[in-house]
């Protein structure tokens, strides 16, 4: 299935900012940044532009423009969000002790922890500082602040589920209602707060913006409850990631958690024991977790969630005044999120 | 001698403040925070109230009343920059190893690195979300707006004082110009910024905020040499820290830099050999370190350094428009950071 256009668009544009924020010091500390975001390999070689997906920004821009605003006033916040969100990926890939990202090793690896705490923390600031953009392109004080509390407010909540992610780890009695809710807060604030702060830029009607964050909301649910289930029962040939490899990497993601919930006796007690070994994963160990899903019906589960979530947002999206393109646009978005393969 | 009233009267609300950005989230993020403010132990129970010394946000506070503002409107930034600190102690902390502060054990000493990063992110996320205030305490958009960009340039400046000071522990030719880059950006910056904020708050007027903002920048300087003073040759029973500690744990501070950049020969390799040397210090490395010191005139250099820096310090307030009891405090500010001993 085709990616939507709006993924794609606003592509040239952000790029440019997130180069303009990133200035051109030649401190060590912004090499790093360069390196992670893909434009230079470690010793400082230009590579060929890759900023990797930038969908936060792009949904930034796409909100802004949908409820009638320029997309471009909103250039400030989505180089914002996409710095954020690079923030909390520099961090994470300490935290889980990921050697490698997109298959390239990761900041901390090459240059050790302490910097790699730094890059993350430069990256958080440089976002922060990208939202008062530079003299030509700044936004009204009121609305940049406006912008600003929605984004830090996100980064809180999205910190504030990356610590439950890190204290399921060490539970196995999550439940799935627990489970959403961390989603909702490491994953689904900063995609909401990209709807939410692209709309507020856009436009001064608070029910419309308000409908944009919800929107957001069960798009980041819909993307994550996705993402959960090719981790699953992905095929490797598209998805560009081993079979089952969430299964591999023993992720407490929603069908396992699903699992846990739901399977009873010696089906529960051997998918904990799974979960809770540390050798590598056996052939009939995952033939058993996969027959165990089955049993509970888990793939069952998500596709329903995923579904459900899909229509709860396109309900946001009926009530809001906007062209019938925008509305088109989302349904899109929506579409695209619920089957993607990849 | 006496610490200025200055750093104490407005204790009460800078407690008040940091008290409500710290939220009652009753999640284990934080507690983890409140535990490092000193608020609370390990296990959740509440301690003698104790923030530190929060000197930063009462230099923010006083700025704003010295240019003739109200100080309580600077109350925001005055809890950001106390946050925002406090984010880079904890940070600090990981990337130092140190497993006590103050004598409590650090954050990530107690709850491992992986939180320990994420209260760190969330004390600078609380931080930047403080400066918006609660709803009744906010500043105007202009000032907030102004305020923000103030920190967040001196919280990434703070970062890259961060990353030399890292680079520094691998280089014997540090040289003093070096350094000062170095301090003026990992501690000078926050300070200023302290008063820089506040100033900016308190009045419109550009060229009273712009001295004080190069008189932070010398108070910044001076509070570090005269740190790394104490830190070699302070008495141990006023400074609480055991004799010529810096040299224990080999910190690369101003008397050494100093020392490696002038001593020739003989004295120049002994002092590599001692600083690159893994093993505990021995009475003899330390008696010769601090000979070598004596022989190209550290204490000397470090001295005049820091009179050359206070009296910079007082230029740029005499010609500040101030009331005469403000700029008496200044002066006050100036000598106590010039001859304190703890």
């Amino acid at each position: 299935m085709e990616l939507p256009d709006v993924f794609t668009r606003y592509r040239p544009a952000i790029t440019q900012g997130l180069r303009d924020a990133l200035t051109d010091s030649e401190l060590p500390l912004y090499g790093m940044l360069r390196y992670h975001l893909g434009w230079q390999d470690e010793h400082g070689k230009p590579l060929e532009a890759n900023s990797g997906k930038a969908v936060r920004p792009a949904l930034c821009l796409f909100a802004c423009e949908a409820v009638g605003g320029q997309w471009s006033t909103a250039l400030p916040a989505a180089v914002a969000i996409e710095l954020i969100h690079n923030f909390s990926l520099v961090h994470d890939d300490i935290q889980d002790g990921d050697t490698h990202r997109r298959h390239r090793a990761t900041v901390w690896y090459l240059w050790g922890h302490s910097h790699g705490v730094n890059a993350g923390d430069a990256m958080n600031i440089l976002g922060n500082l990208a939202m008062f953009g530079s003299d030509g392109a700044a936004l009204p004080p009121q609305t940049a602040l406006t912008a600003s509390r929605i984004l830090t407010k996100a980064c809180a909540d999205m910190i504030e589920g990356q610590v439950l992610d890190l204290s399921f780890e060490q539970r196995a009695n999550i439940r799935v209602d627990d489970y959403l809710l961390m989603i909702s807060k490491k994953t689904g604030a900063l995609l909401a707060a990209s709807f939410h702060m692209g709309a507020a830029i856009g436009t001064h009607e608070a029910r419309t913006t308000s409908e944009m964050l919800e929107f957001g909301k069960e798009l980041g649910l819909l993307f994550q409850v996705r993402d959960d289930m090719l981790g699953v029962w992905g095929k490797p040939e598209v998805t560009g990631k081993s079979a089952a490899n969430d299964i591999h990497r023993r992720k407490k993601s929603l069908p396992v958690v699903h699992a846990l919930e739901h399977a009873k006796g010696a089906s529960r007690d051997r998918l904990l024991a799974i979960y809770k070994s540390e050798s590598p994963l056996t052939e009939k160990d995952l033939s058993d977790v996969l027959t165990i899903f089955a049993e509970v019906g888990s793939a069952r589960y998500c596709e329903e969630l995923a579904r459900q979530t899909a229509e709860a947002s396109l309900r946001h999206i009926e009530s809001v005044e906007m062209s019938l393109a925008a509305k088109r646009e989302c349904a899109e978005m929506t579409r695209f999120l619920l089957e993607r393969e990849y």
